[in-house]
């Protein structure tokens, strides 16, 4: 894009300006990974274990609407951030919660925004250990963010960026139709990455929250990989079609690589483990510059 | 407050509210103290060491003006959250920036704000660790949430709980008049608050940013005290009034209370190490009931 000046973040795509600007950030040493992967990746005291950092919010009207149970949306604030630790392999601890809240808000609309909250954070044990509640103006739209901490055995953790050509991809789950219910309600797959991250650590893995379409893309980029899958063998939600399994986005299943000499073993463990969420091979990583298709983006929110 | 229904945030009160929605809520084992101080206090792995958790907004409109510097606001977010880490005794480490943004917001402003995040940042080598950018709708205001990490010897954390009938009360340099500037451009505690908690270790200390008025009642309240002060004695801004001082708000300055005992040698040392700093004695904790005057609040965004 040449240079313009003036520049607003609807001209530019929300990646594209999330690079702009964090671009130049310092880093002192004990930061393993700072912005570009699902968590930020911290050293700690223990060489054994890093911590993990994330936050993430939802905004009335682009990711949840006012008409939406607030126990749902809550519980989406919440397994939003859970999903990114997850990617990483890691385990969620400890969670602040900002609103930033009309004044005309009721008081048991919030209390139900965190029993919402409260919900997620209680499938992993995470405590809310605290938060902000600022009001915005009256005709202010409401927005929750959820920083995360969280933490990884140091050889466990599943960065984006270490696949290699003929590494297997493979996806959990079902892609598409989110909107229809599941962007509301669906499961962290903290259980199954954690598994994955112990037995089998894979070499570059994510969460799903764009669409295959666009983030398949940045993990083979973030392993200066390409690749190649076969979009008919995308699991799709039943009504969903092949675009729409690509571009729909908020699927919050598991994208990862795997050196192919242990994709037997991995696929007869997890059916015997997981047999009531898919697991399947959608093709490979390839050799940077190969694109198969070619994919230019999914779901964005500008 | 008599129960009613559908109450509104606007009739609550930000700490009332806060207090309504956080109770009840789940910690695990972990968690020294969850809401209710100045940050929350988890404990490591290092048994010496307390982590601190943070998460802090500010709110255009409310917090600070669409014509304010960009970089004076990225400032201030910054700044506001690292006061708290601050009121605690402890260092901070890694932050992580939520902008919630009108999509019309331009990329220049935004970089402007991430100038002043990061020269915040460097006074305490605190590295940004990621973010996350989100837009609102077209007539949405812009906030920024900070939520920062920190760390504190265990035996030097300050809590606001621990204040003793007889303890004196300090306070750091001049209240009132903020809104004339300081706000934007206030120096967060960091260097004295980490040499009172290491030498002298407070027995109770905050950050003043809701005002004296405010804030002194929170502090005596969590140490189930009363407290005495004179008012005539609040070192005050130039131009600003005892009302003004006790009520303006946007501080960011320590106020502390330490066994009469040590208080000689405290000012003593500070002067020469902190010349250029006021120290105040105030006045001193008092019994429980005992609230000398009787101060029914400060500086509410509400």
């Amino acid at each position: 894009m040449p240079y313009k000046k003036n520049l607003k973040v609807s001209d530019l795509g929300e990646d594209y300006f999330i690079e702009k600007v964090t671009k130049g950030l310092i880093a002192y040493k004990d930061v393993v990974i700072g912005a570009g992967d699902d968590c930020a990746v911290i050293k700690t005291s223990d060489k054994k274990k890093f911590q993990l950092l994330k936050t993430d919010s939802v905004v009335e009207g682009v990711h949840y609407l006012s008409s939406d149970s607030p126990i749902a949306v809550g519980y989406k604030a919440m397994a939003r951030a859970m999903s990114d630790i997850a990617a990483m392999g890691g385990t969620p601890h400890h969670a602040l919660v900002t609103l930033i809240i009309n004044p005309s808000s009721k008081l048991s609309y919030i209390k139900s925004l965190y029993k919402g909250l409260s919900k997620a954070a209680a499938l992993c044990e995470i405590s809310i250990v605290g938060g902000e509640t600022a009001t915005a103006g009256k005709n202010s739209k409401n927005s929750i963010t959820i920083s995360l901490t969280g933490s990884v055995q140091k050889n466990q953790c599943c960065y984006r960026s270490k696949g290699k050509p003929g590494h297997k991809l493979y996806v959990t789950g079902k892609m598409g139709g989110s909107i229809k219910g599941k962007h509301l309600k669906f499961t962290p797959r903290i259980t199954e990455a954690r598994w994955l991250a112990s037995k089998f650590t894979p070499s570059a893995m994510m969460d799903l929250s764009d669409g295959l379409a666009s983030d398949l893309p940045k993990l083979a980029r973030a392993s200066r990989c390409g690749y190649e899958i076969d979009v008919e063998s995308i699991p799709r939600s039943r009504g969903s079609s092949i675009k729409e399994a690509l571009t729909d986005g908020e699927d919050y299943e598991l994208l990862f690589a795997i050196s192919p000499k242990k994709a037997a073993t991995l696929e007869s463990d997890w059916n015997n483990l997981f047999s009531d969420l898919n697991l399947t091979c959608i093709g490979k990583l390839q050799a940077l510059g190969i694109r198969k298709p070619k994919l230019d983006g999914g779901w964005q929110h500008f």
